[in-house]
């Protein structure tokens, strides 16, 4: 994923816990987030407590700036969506956190510059600071317990905006080192346990047979094996069936459920 | 938004910080998540400082489940998802969050019963434990810092489970208690305020007049007002061209750039 230089700022107004600050500049740079405003903070800041749970996002605390209030923390913005639990009695759009970031994305891609306003931990922002945005972004989770923590709410949007850019597939198997299997390796597999199979006895049923033969085969490429477990799979199978351990050793070979010793 | 009964659990392995328990917990709750499950947690649990964390999610604590081994904590389950940082090099599925969510979703939906294992805060999950699982789950973030935050990893896979299941518009407006103005009402206050500008003399080029009323009246319908609003706009207007307060006070009538006093 490559993240865009040109990213929304994150404004935090009147955070009360050093460690909160530190983890929601973890959060930001998680999600490749580095702008980060503070309105007054009600903890000292500078703070040790801040740079340990920040865990290593250092200079996204350096480069914080400090504000006396939210019209100086905005003034260079051109647009501003104020996050909240549930949304104010106020007549202003509100947005889904997908919805801001889409929005976000597009005005950044305009030459806009964005931000986003966190509220204080138990009191969030006042009605005057809501009133400075352009939308609210409530976060729509637990209707009976929707307080996030703060770095946490600053997590989804940084969430979001990383998602927005994320170009990673659904769904993709990890194969490893090894290829995937070919069809003929696979069959050549499938044939010979088969064949091993009949001569155990196993397949013995003839009314049985073509449906198990089927469920073994539908069994086999739903694993979706590579080249390498092919391999792997004949020698176990060599392996259960001619028992060249015990060959070597000397030992009489076993019936097939007879014990060693 | 309502979410659902069926849920998946959330399974932390040997995690280090009885406050990571809290903050998880907290976490799981804002989303409706309220299966968790240790598996040989490193700090005391329970413990207050887990409590303080949750803040407020302390039946979610109440309920958790201590178990010996990640086997042991899964047994009863059908399917699970190890999220990681990173996937890792093994031949297993790999889904993105969202992915994994849409597949638990469904999973749940016939029967079946769903976990998510999150290693511990430092060292991850084992690979022996990766193994146990169906598929890898990754969250796609800022490649060059890519450890989250145990509580904020929980986070993602509840904010997935919650945003899933939202229905609120992307956009809507909040219009508080009035309700959206007419056409006729906007019209109304739209002529009287080009009248009033007619009147003092602000339209009064013959050229501009045109765009300067399209411009107007494209401002007012991007405000999207309420009727309140329009009714106060009126008073507004009221106030500016007549002064009544001023009139009423038998104080003389100021021109339009005159001070009083």
């Amino acid at each position: 994923m490559a993240l865009p230089a040109a990213a929304p700022a994150i404004v935090l107004v009147r955070p009360q816990l050093a460690e909160n600050i530190g983890t929601a500049a973890r959060a930001m740079l998680n999600c490749g987030l580095t702008d980060l405003r503070l309105v007054k903070p009600r903890c000292p800041f500078p703070d040790e407590r801040a740079n340990r749970a920040a865990s290593g996002a250092d200079a996204v605390l350096a480069s914080a700036r400090l504000f006396d209030d939210v019209e100086s923390a905005i003034a260079g913005l051109t647009r501003v969506y104020a996050t909240c639990p549930r949304d104010r009695d106020m007549v202003k759009p509100v947005l889904t956190p997908q919805a801001a970031i889409a929005a976000t994305r597009a005005a950044l891609g305009a030459g806009e510059r964005v931000g986003f306003l966190f509220g204080a931990e138990r009191t969030g922002l006042e009605n005057d600071e809501v009133t400075l945005a352009d939308a609210m972004v409530p976060f729509p989770v637990n209707p009976e317990f929707d307080s996030l923590n703060l770095a946490q709410a600053v997590l989804l949007v940084g969430w979001e905006w990383a998602r927005a850019h994320d170009e990673t597939p659904a769904r993709r198997v990890r194969t490893g080192k090894g290829e995937a299997a070919t069809k003929e390796e696979i069959d050549g597999f499938l044939k010979r346990l088969e064949a091993e199979l009949d001569a155990c006895g196993f397949l013995r049923n003839p009314a049985m047979r073509p449906a198990a033969v089927r469920n073994l085969r539908a069994f086999f490429l739903r694993a979706r094996p590579n080249a390498q477990e092919i391999r792997t799979a004949h020698g176990m199978l060599t392996g259960l069936v001619e028992r060249p351990h015990l060959a070597k050793a000397g030992k009489p070979r076993p019936g097939p459920r007879g014990r060693e010793g």
